[in-house]
């Protein structure tokens, strides 16, 4: 399995590979442009957009300062092991640093593919709807991280944010979460407490 | 091909079938329960509801007063015209009424299989960026009609709404807008009338 190679190779470098997962427009991109001007000075962070059209995402990414890869799905549904492999040696990712994954968005083909990643964090928004996590639960069952992005929204959308994480721990009862809004910073702290800890450095 | 199969019998049986795409959580089904409510007297709506899992949608439809049947597709991030062609015996459709389809929630897979529908309808939102039309443009391309919905949200996010319908226009020029609010019902009378005229009754 080439994602098994993935992780081989990841782990002979002490590269912390996350996957990033979600519907369109759930705020991916942002939390990593947010990351990695907040976090920028003390890691190294190299990404991997995946898309079906445009540069977008990669343009983003390099103006907020990290090289980054866009890969261009065309008409698939999510990136695969193989694609990562290739990335990984055209970014030329070096050791101790942090890789991110941002996938195609969508809730169900990425939850099937495993990139070799050492975690996977889906992200929902408080616009979504509360049963996501039951009307998707592959996805769900398949991360270690949820976070829930857009707290800035909550009083303006119906989403039952207690609903939503009790939804999310009946399809997976280990998820950890994180609670944030990229826009206003809210919550953020916590997210970079925890990237600083899984990174073996 | 069953997705001619299917376009025959809803010809032969003047049904007007609409297939609701859109991201997970872009209000497809809260677009359905209100155009129910306000137009059940009149118009006869027999509705598909598609998700990976959960009753959810189908339980939601039910109580706003159509008959519905749910497909859950699994692993599958679609649904195709075999579940359509089985679905609407199921139902058992009578002529001259509304055949409502709502898809998996997800911009890539859906796009590419035809179900036999009269009118591929892409939902929006306003919280998911204006960029999602070029990033997911073969959705864009294959659809008849985009609807623009949480227009109430526009005040609290950085949306673009003109910049939304010329990405949308670029790769679509023949799609035919509406921008609405479910929640406040702003704009839904412009979808109502579309939705009479598009009935040859």
């Amino acid at each position: 399995m080439l994602a098994e190679r993935n992780r081989g190779y990841f782990e002979a470098k002490n590269i912390l590979a996350l996957n990033l997962v979600s519907s369109p427009g759930s705020g991916k991109t942002s939390l990593l442009e947010k990351t990695i001007k907040d976090l920028g000075k003390d890691i190294n962070f190299y990404v991997i957009e995946g898309d079906q059209q445009t540069m977008n995402d990669a343009n983003r990414i390099d103006q907020a300062g990290a090289p980054v890869v866009q890969v261009n799905t065309g008409n698939g549904c999510h990136l695969d092991s193989d694609m990562i492999n290739r990335a990984v040696k055209e970014l030329n990712v070096p050791s101790d640093s942090v890789l991110v994954i941002e996938n195609v968005g969508n809730l169900v083909c990425p939850s099937l593919f495993d990139l070799g990643e050492a975690h996977r964090v889906v992200i929902i928004s408080t616009t979504e709807g509360e049963d996501k996590p039951i009307k998707y639960p592959t996805m769900f069952q398949s991360s270690d991280v949820c976070i829930i992005n857009k707290t800035d929204l909550l009083p303006y959308v119906d989403f039952d944010i207690k609903k939503c994480r009790a939804y999310a721990l009946k399809v997976n009862h280990r998820l950890k979460f994180f609670e944030l809004s990229v826009k206003t910073g809210e919550g953020m702290d916590a997210w970079y407490r925890w990237l600083k800890e899984s990174m073996s450095i």
